[in-house]
């Protein structure tokens, strides 16, 4: 009913973002006919990680100490008879959980699932307990997992089956399982917020706020769509030429230049480039005053689609007559509204095909230099970490999920690792 | 360079709304080349006109004494040379003013024209002189028109030729001109709205909000897109029956009944309809509490399209991290974000298929008794105000548009009035 392994743990928020620590922990079962067990390979690291380990106890439906990590990439270790995606060894990716009954759902918008919330941000209790902290005598502490389904911060996790996306008939080389753990979150919200949600195409001027791996994703899917303008805005002039070398036609560097000393204008940056403004303008940064400059600076018809998350309590007032003449359109967006069993498929082709390197934006990372991934995201020095797990197999996996399930196997290959 | 005629002139904003006068006025051509005679047959009311000869002198750049109307249908009386699109003689409805050569404008968005304030809502002076008001010995007083390009409460008004929509090869009776009058304005935005801006489906729950010319074309627009439920929301019980025989498949009379005693519950009586929430809301309403209401029971990825005009001075507030996670959109909508010589021409043929009955909606009125048609409109018994101008021809039309200008033709079938 529970198999030893190792994850980060969110102790708690702290005033300095979340308290981390490693730890020797047991995967639970919970017995779920649609659960499968997973041995990660590799996690990305999302910014939503840190959020929503900094929050308090109690805020959103969040709860500690738990398990976060919503970007897995793993081998299937254990399955029951009800399974059917999968097979024992399949290597896969992990993306959101959704409940597949709700209307949102059934029409193919996952990420708007009725139940998303609770499913992905709360997730569940006794997920893992721990090793290392005695509660009581004759009790062991519980942690909170599954989040977002998979809790991909764990070596060995329980993972609901909507999570999985099964890559044995595209993955080229078992290496690349790694390379392609960020295609569960980052990669495909910046690609479907460009494809899926504003419909970029070649008439649109596109400008990209933020150059993490949602915004490198956006600005990669802009080039795919063929937008006949793409402007990369950030603070740092390296992320700036990589985005222009994945596709960026313009950037803006919103740091003013030390010999420059004024402000920086954002609308005159922008109507610098397109005098008209952007057709479309995403929002990955979660920053005020880019999201109120980016809709104000926006052509007539302008969409403004709001990713990065914003501080809490914040509002975007809409000047009503004004924003009703203007024509423009803001859009919320998860996931990128992506349907991540076709979205992941895709950008892994395009990926083979040379068309979305994302090779060139992870930095990996041994999972012992864990802090360094996470301080890393807070720092922006890294645009996307790639936690990378040890290669030796867990010393005893004994899942008992059903009495049918079958015996774990170890061994397909397991990347090399690349730091 | 002047022609006689009658007007509807709005002298001043009053505080139980305009100052309304019916005079005797001078047309006056200002020789543009890209300008046309047209005698009126019928002028639709929309509220746009009480809207902006409400505010006060200098505000969103009005002026007084002005002619208002821009739902005209009539007759071209004269030409310059260089039309194109009309010849002396034909049919035509109006619409609104577009500059034909910005970004929105080639890209066939006319009604985001970024001069669309200036050419349509302020018009231009000295487009009519006054000839019962004398301002001082020599000099008449100057009225401002081309409001909307067309000012059509005047019987012959100077009509700038993107306004013109020629239903000549469509037209199948004379009388029917006055019926498809309010198509320039109000219908092809409730149209418009369903069709280009939302782009309502079969899968669509459609809640219109306000049942005036625009409110009924939205909901005639749902039916002709198949839309699964139609809900029709006001405060008049009248309208919402003809609503449900114009394709409103559900009902709500915001307006709470006298044995009940509690308050309108808005939510309440949209989930009672559609537990998810309704995917599309058309606003015609503008007003506040049906707004908030409408976004807030939207479901997961529902579109509110704004179209009626909100208080000055309103914002509409979006919640940050709740309105991201809810993938809705807000979205402005002028005009329907139509392009008047299709959607014209397509309600057209709708209204012959028996589809787009909107000879249900209309009020014929004479003009001489058009403050019961403006009055109207307030008290909202009225959907849809037709005002018809007199048949009688005009006393001495000499347009001198410039040399070449051909001599006005007389007498092809103006309506019969039908009140």
């Amino acid at each position: 009913m529970s198999i030893p392994t190792t994850a980060i743990v969110a102790r708690s928020p702290g005033p300095n973002g979340p308290n981390w620590a490693l730890e020797q922990v047991e995967t639970v079962s919970s017995c779920g006919a649609d659960e499968v067990l997973v041995e990660m390979v590799a996690t990305g690291v999302c910014h939503t990680d840190m959020v929503l380990s900094s929050v308090p106890d109690g805020v959103m439906g969040v709860h500690y100490p738990k398990v976060v990590g919503h970007e897995g990439a793993g081998y299937i270790r254990a399955i029951n008879p009800s399974t059917k995606s999968v097979s024992i060894g399949d290597p896969v990716l992990l993306s959101f959980k959704s409940c597949g009954s709700c209307t949102q759902c059934h029409r193919r918008h996952p990420a708007h699932c009725d139940h998303f919330n609770l499913l992905n941000l709360t997730g569940k209790e006794r997920s893992f307990l721990s090793r290392t902290t005695a509660v009581g005598q004759n009790e062991k502490e519980s942690i909170w997992g599954s989040f977002f389904g998979q809790s991909s911060y764990a070596k060995l996790s329980i993972v609901h089956e909507s999570c999985l996306v099964n890559v044995k008939d595209v993955l080229r080389d078992p290496a690349d399982l790694a390379t392609f753990a960020p295609m569960g979150c980052s990669f495909q919200t910046g690609v479907g917020a460009v494809r899926n949600v504003a419909a970029a195409g070649e008439d649109d001027v596109v400008l990209v706020m933020g150059l993490g791996g949602v915004g490198m994703g956006s600005v990669m899917a802009a080039k795919l769509n063929n937008c006949q303008t793409i402007i990369a805005l950030d603070k740092q002039e390296q992320r700036l030429q990589l985005a222009r070398s994945l596709g960026a036609t313009h950037t803006i560097n919103t740091t003013p230049s030390p010999a420059g000393g004024d402000d920086f204008d954002f609308a005159q940056a922008v109507k610098a480039i397109c005098p008209d403004g952007p057709s479309v303008v995403i929002d990955t940064t979660g920053v005020p005053t880019l999201i109120e400059a980016g809709l104000a600076t926006a052509c007539a018809r302008g969409k403004l689609v709001l990713i990065g998350a914003t501080p809490l309590g914040y509002t975007l007032d809409l000047m009503g007559m004004e924003y009703i003449s203007s024509g423009k359109s803001v859009i919320g967006c998860v996931e990128g509204d992506s349907v991540p069993k076709e979205t992941i498929i895709e950008m892994i082709k395009w990926y083979y095909e040379g068309r979305f390197p994302i090779d060139r934006l992870n930095t990996y990372i041994p999972i012992k230099e864990y802090q360094k991934a996470l301080g890393g995201l807070a720092s922006g020095e890294i645009i996307k970490a790639v936690l990378l797990w040890d290669k030796e197999s867990p010393a005893d996996v004994s899942l008992t999920v059903s009495p049918e399930t079958k015996r774990v196997k170890h061994g397909r290959g397991l990347p090399t690792s690349r730091i």
